[in-house]
């Protein structure tokens, strides 16, 4: 492990690389009703956010406006996915193919951001040495053979049972997994170098219908 | 819509809201040991966030716990499930059964957690009139008709393409939607009384993939 400290100036803000997907989704709109410029006032009309902020935001990507025009469309959503990796694969695992794993095989989107799932795991005997949307499932005892074989993979994506979240988190992180798309609502604990993305769909549902609540009791 | 202020009492901070559901797991794993009891100095250890965060996290909800013995976990269990709202079920609508919103109809953990999608709409004439792991769907058309027939559904899943989020949303919302769950990477406009919730798993994406090459770099 790297004991040099990160440089600060190359970690863009958690905040900013989650609006910039807003930005990109909203500018590839622009362009199918044939819109040709954009500019930062007009992004932040359609979808309220001050246009200091995005301004703010864009000045992380290596692109500049005209005064007046705006940014070319064409250029910003090239930039935009180029700068948030959108537009070249990344090779993942998948371990768990229960209900949510299986979902995210099914998934089409997540190739076109960037993410291609080349294989998942599961102790299930009726799943192992078949295929789902032409990924094929292995038994976890074949991790270490099939990340040979599969070359440089470094992200896993975690769609285990919770009882077994870590256990398999440690294994992942052992085989030389670098980066865990977390889905389970555990909190997974990893070597200071491993990074982590939670995404816990099910904590969002408790944030939701509390502040349904709330609207219920105005 | 009603003018008063929203009672701020009323109101658990979100990262509170988003950090219960991992205590919630955590103590389920420790049943399935045989544990009874648990302290927040215990849960601390576990997943690595502060004993004194814990408390107060755990203050929000209606339980005390007994000096040196802590909180009786199947009392904590149950208090944390009832006040998540996990443990009974929110009905829910899903618009647009694409990749994703497909994939949402097979997952039965949602239900496990307090959302149970009763019906989905989709304008693709091969899935109209079909079901999805016993869910119907129907025709957008149909929605008004739908919102009679199963009554209090209030929750709405949007998982349409991007380029008729919006259109859907203020359908969804003039049919009486009062909380979407947003799984569009677009940044969608509702009134003030509506809550909304955003999943933008491919924003995540964004920010593991940046994250990674910061660790490539050291």
């Amino acid at each position: 492990m790297s004991t040099r400290a990160r440089k600060e100036t190359d970690k863009i803000p958690e905040p900013t690389l989650r609006r910039l997907p807003w930005y990109l989704s909203n500018i590839k709109l622009m362009k199918e009703r044939g819109e040709q410029y954009v500019s930062s006032t007009q992004i932040s009309k359609d979808i309220n956010i001050d246009a200091s902020q995005i301004a703010k935001d864009l000045s992380y990507v290596n692109i500049s406006g005209r005064t007046r025009v705006g940014y070319s469309i064409d250029a910003l959503i090239d930039v935009l996915e180029n700068f948030l990796e959108f537009s070249h694969p990344h090779e993942a695992f998948l371990f768990g193919v229960g209900s949510l794993g299986g979902a995210l095989l099914h998934d089409s989107g997540l190739s076109h951001f960037g993410l291609k799932i080349v294989a998942a795991f599961d102790i299930n005997p009726l799943l192992v040495g078949t295929a789902v949307n032409g990924i094929p499932i292995f038994h976890p005892s074949l991790f270490e053979t099939k990340t040979k074989e599969f070359g440089n993979v470094r992200i896993g994506v975690l769609t285990v049972p919770i009882n077994i979240a870590q256990e398999m988190t440690d294994k992942m992180v052992d085989g030389g997994i670098q980066a865990v798309w977390n889905f389970t609502p555990f909190r997974i604990r990893v070597p200071e170098n491993i990074v982590v993305q939670n995404t816990s769909i099910y904590a969002h549902l408790a944030l939701m219908f509390n502040r349904l609540n709330l609207t219920e009791k105005e």
